[in-house]
C-alpha cells in the first residue's frame, strides 16, 4: 500500500490525495504538520532532501518527492495521463508552469494571509507575488476561454494539480470575480466524480 | 524541421539545444534577445503566455513552452528517457526540483550577477537567493555522491536540465569548490559525445 507523507492544507499534498481517490488507490496518510515545523524530522529527510511534504512512499520503501512527479508516476496508464506523445508534453507543460509561475505566487500568498506574519521581508514581496498571482490567474483565464480543460478533451493530472492552489486562492484574498471561465473549470474539477474536498483527511483502505 | 525559440545565454534555452544536438535532430534556431526586451512581443506572446523563451515550435505550428516539457517531449523513446516508469518518476521529481528550487535561486543570481543592477529589491533579495542556491548544490552534492547520474545507471535528460545552470553557477559568483562529486558530474556530461557548449550559436541542417 502506498503511503504518502502529507500536511492537510498543502495544496501540494492534496493534488496527491485528490488523484489517490480519482484512482481508488488505497494509501495510507502521515500528517507532518509543517506549521509546528514538524517536516523538519530526520525521517522526513531520509525521505526527501528538501524535507518538505508531500513524499510518496512505496511498498519497497523507495521515496517519491516533487507533488506533480507523484502524479505523473500515479497517472500512467490511465486516463489521467494522455495517450499521445504531444498531448502528455503539454500536460507536463501545464505541470512545470504550475510549480514555476503559479505555486510560488498564488501558494504563497494564501499560506502568508492564512498565518499571517508581520515578517518584514514577507510584507515588502506580498504586493509582487500578489501582482504575479493574477498574472497566473490571467494567463489561466485566457488559455480556459472556449476549452473544458487544459490539455485535450478530458481532465487530466494538469487540471488537478492546477485544481489544487487556485480553488483556495481566495483564502490567500485573491478575487476570481474577474475570471469566469477559470471559476466554470473550478465547478467542472468539483464535480468530477471521485472528487474529494482539501479537508478529506481519511486516506483509502 | 522544429524552430527552437531561444536567447544563447539562456540556460533553459541550452537545455534544449543541448538534447537536440545529442539526438542529432536539425532545428532552427531563432534568438530572443532577452535582455533587449525582445521576449515581449506579440509573436512570441502568441506562441507562449508568458512570453519567454524557449519555446518548440513543430512544423504544424504547435508551441511547446517551458524547457523541461520541450525536453520530455524530445526524449521520449531515446535512451534520454528510461524505459521504466519508477524511473521515469524519479526524472521528473529531479525536473520539477530544477525549476522550483534550483532555477529561481542558481539561475536568477547568476543573471543579477552578470547583468548587475542597481536594484534596490534584488539587493535585498540577493543574500536570500544565494543561500537558497547553495542548499540546492548541496541537495546535488549528496545525491551524487557515490553515484555517476541522477538517475540510475546513464545520463538522462534530468542531468542535462540541471547541468545547464550548474556548470554556469561560477557567472554567478556560486564557489563549487565544496562541491566534488557535482564537479566530476559536471566533467562527466561535458565529456558525453554530441555536448556543446552553451555559446555554441549554430542549430543543426
Amino acid at each position: 500500500m502506498y503511503r504518502l507523507y502529507d500536511f492537510l492544507a498543502s495544496g501540494n499534498g492534496y493534488k496527491c490525495r485528490l488523484l489517490l481517490h480519482h484512482l481508488d488507490l488505497p494509501f495510507e496518510r502521515v500528517e507532518v504538520d509543517l506549521l509546528r515545523g514538524e517536516s523538519r524530522t530526520e525521517a522526513l529527510g531520509r525521505l526527501n532532501p528538501e524535507q518538505r511534504i508531500p513524499v510518496l512512499e512505496l511498498e519497497d520503501g523507495t521515496a517519491l518527492p516533487e507533488s506533480n512527479a507523484i502524479l505523473c508516476f500515479l497517472a500512467e496508464g490511465t486516463p489521467w495521463w494522455p495517450a499521445g506523445r504531444l498531448a502528455r508534453a503539454q500536460v507536463l507543460r501545464w505541470l512545470f508552469w504550475e510549480q514555476y509561475s503559479h505555486e510560488p505566487n498564488v501558494a504563497t500568498v494564501r499560506h502568508w494571509v492564512l498565518h499571517g506574519s508581520t515578517d518584514e521581508e514577507r510584507t515588502r514581496l506580498l504586493p509582487r507575488k500578489r501582482e504575479q498571482g493574477v498574472r497566473a490567474l490571467t494567463v489561466m483565464e485566457r488559455h480556459l476561454a472556449g476549452r473544458a480543460w487544459f490539455v485535450g478533451e478530458g481532465p487530466t493530472v494538469a487540471d488537478l494539480a492546477l485544481y489544487a492552489y487556485t480553488h483556495v486562492a481566495p483564502e490567500g484574498a485573491f478575487d476570481l470575480g474577474p475570471f469566469p471561465a477559470v471559476r466554470a473549470w473550478l465547478a467542472r474539477v468539483a464535480a468530477l466524480p471521485g472528487h474529494v474536498t482539501i479537508d478529506h483527511a481519511a486516506g483509502r483502505a
